[in-house]
This record gives structure tokens, sequence and C-alpha cells, in this order.
């Protein structure tokens, strides 16, 4: 099919969205220039003002428009308590489901030596004068439980101990309301190894 | 969450995409900001670009750029085939499945006369002149197999009958490679009243 040139590069950038792909960019193409055009300039604007202004926040690198984040800003969130994640999505999952009135600090990714990622890359440096300044008592490491994000646990951890401050890992196990039987044998042989004493 | 302004509106601004909830909205602004700046550049241009350049093709009602889109402008097309279709999507998916060599009108929609669209709406003073002027033969009335789709679809068969043109509908009955025990009973009805001779 011939797009006329500006409707096909509509439809070429809407393809570079996470999960979009040719047949979806062309809906959202066609829906945005035929029924919602305001939509359309709105979205432009947006992505222009964030491209202008969202960038990380100084203290925990999460995505952010000023020098800190809401986050960071917040006075009442606890300093003592620091959690570490790998993306911003992990910070918004961790932030809607649990009570952690802690802070964070989002490595933006994993140790991954193959692809030049090493602990320059993760803001190691800004993490270990925060451990070190900050008065932070416990470092929970909530790293995704994969091979690299164990491995990066592990050496945050030595950082942690160095300091004489505590480093935990969060849980894994069975999710709650899964059952056993549909449970991958990985997941369960470390809800056996953490298990815990019931009182 | 609270996220910092110019974060949340792109997230709000990205959930006015079609099929795009507040989940894929964030992970897209997340994606676009931490990984692909260059694409979200290029989606804010391309958006703008389309916005100020797409209309209405001036012959056919297609969304293109100038004043005639390719197909319509594209000589070796068979005028004398007019084949009418519900929205530019339809006229995407005959070009991609059908050796189709006639042309296209895209109505914008169907008759539908509660929500305030008639035949002006639908360009139909524009289509009269079509078959008035170009030496139509055949209307081909492409719109969608629902009530309002068969409704238009009669409603312009009479325009055409009135000018001695044949109209004609696109055949509805059993999907190739179907199973007869999965398809309905209203596809299963029309397709043993459109049953054809075997030669």
């Amino acid at each position: 099919m011939n797009f006329s040139p500006a409707l096909a590069g509509l439809i070429g950038a809407l393809k570079r969205l996470p999960g979009v792909g040719p047949k979806s960019a062309q809906r959202m193409a066609f829906q945005l220039l035929e029924r919602d055009r305001q939509g359309a300039e709105l979205i432009a604007k947006a992505l222009q003002t964030a491209l202008a202004t969202v960038s990380h926040c100084e203290q925990c690198r999460m995505l952010c428009d000023g020098a800190l984040c809401p986050i960071c800003q917040n006075q009442a969130r606890d300093a003592s308590v620091l959690c570490v994640v790998e993306s911003p999505a992990d910070v918004v999952a961790i932030e809607q489901a649990a009570g952690f009135r802690g802070r964070y600090f989002v490595l933006m990714g994993h140790l991954s030596p193959l692809d030049g990622v090493g602990p320059h890359e993760l803001g190691v440096p800004l993490l270990e004068a925060r451990l070190d300044q900050q008065g932070v008592t416990e470092l929970i490491l909530a790293t995704n439980p994969t091979v690299e994000g164990d491995a990066t646990a592990h050496f945050l951890a030595e950082l942690a101990k160095k300091r004489h401050i505590k480093a935990t890992r969060i849980a894994h196990g069975v999710p709650v309301g899964g059952e056993l039987e549909y449970v991958d044998g990985g997941t369960l042989a470390h809800a056996l190894a953490g298990r815990l004493v019931l009182d």
C-alpha cells in the first residue's frame, strides 16, 4: 500500500513505540488524523515538553522534571532505608503495591560486562556517596530475580557490608494467590530455601 | 504514584492512542525517555507534519498529503470500477489482499441518523458527481457487513440504479480456511443464500 509521505512517515514513527507493530501503528495514525487531531497535538506537545525537561533525579536517578524527583523532595520519606531497583517502572510498581516509606535508587539497568554496563554506568559512585553520607542503615536490593539482577544485588551487598550497612534482598517465592502446581521449579526452590518460622 | 508534571503529562497524552491504557502509556513514556529519545523526537515531528499536511483526497476522501491520493493520481487504475468503503483502513486491507485495480471512494463512516451522520456527512454529493461524470460502470459496495453498513450499501445502490450503473455488494460467507462448525449462524445463512453454481 502506497501511503502519501506524511502519512507513511507518521505510521513509521509510531512503530518506534514499544509493543506497536505495523498494523497498530496504522490504526493509531488513522484514529488520530480522522477522529482525534486534538489528541495528536497533545501527544506531540507532551513529547517535546518531556524531551526538553525530563532528565534524571540528581539523587536517585529516577526520571523527573527538576533536579529532584517528588520522592526525594518528600521530607516525610525515611532516608535511612534505601531500596535499589533496576528501572523507573520498578519504582512505580513498589509505590503502587507496598507501604514502603523509604527512598529509592534507580540503577537504570543491571551489571552486564559483555554489553559494557559496569558499576559506573549504573551510577554506583552516586550510590556509594549516598551510603557514606546520608545515614542509610538498610539497603534493600530489589533488582529482578534474574542471573544479572542477582549478580548486581550481590555486588551492591558487598559495598553495603564494607560500610557496616545491613543489605537485604526482597523475598522470592510463590506469588500470593498462586497455586503450587503451576509454579516453576526455580521459584519453588527459592520458596523452600527462604522458608520462615511460623510463630 | 506521583510523577513529575512533564512525565505525567506525557503518560496522560499517550493514553489517547487507541488500545493504550495507563500501564502501556507508562511503559511507552519510560522507553522513549530512557532509551529512545531520537524516536520520541521522530514521533513528535511526524505528528506535527501529518497534522499540518494530511487531509482528505479531493476525489475519494482517502487520507493523503496533497490534493489527490496516490491511487487517484495513478492513471493506470480503472476509473470505470468504483469501490465504496467505510474507512481508510478498509482501502489498505483491500489493496493488500486483492488484485483490485479500480478506484475507491471512502465514506468515512456509515449512515447513522441518530448520530447525525447523513448522506452529506458521508460525502454522497461528491460520490454522485463522480457517478455522473467519470464513466463509472460498476459501483462495488464494500461497506461492513453490519446493519448500518448494509443500510448504507442499499442507499448507495439506489443512487447507482437511478443512473443505470451496476451496483454490486461484496460476498459475505464462510471465510477461506474457516471451518463450518465454528462459523456463526448469520454468516452461514449468508453463505447459503449467496451460493454459486459450480460449472
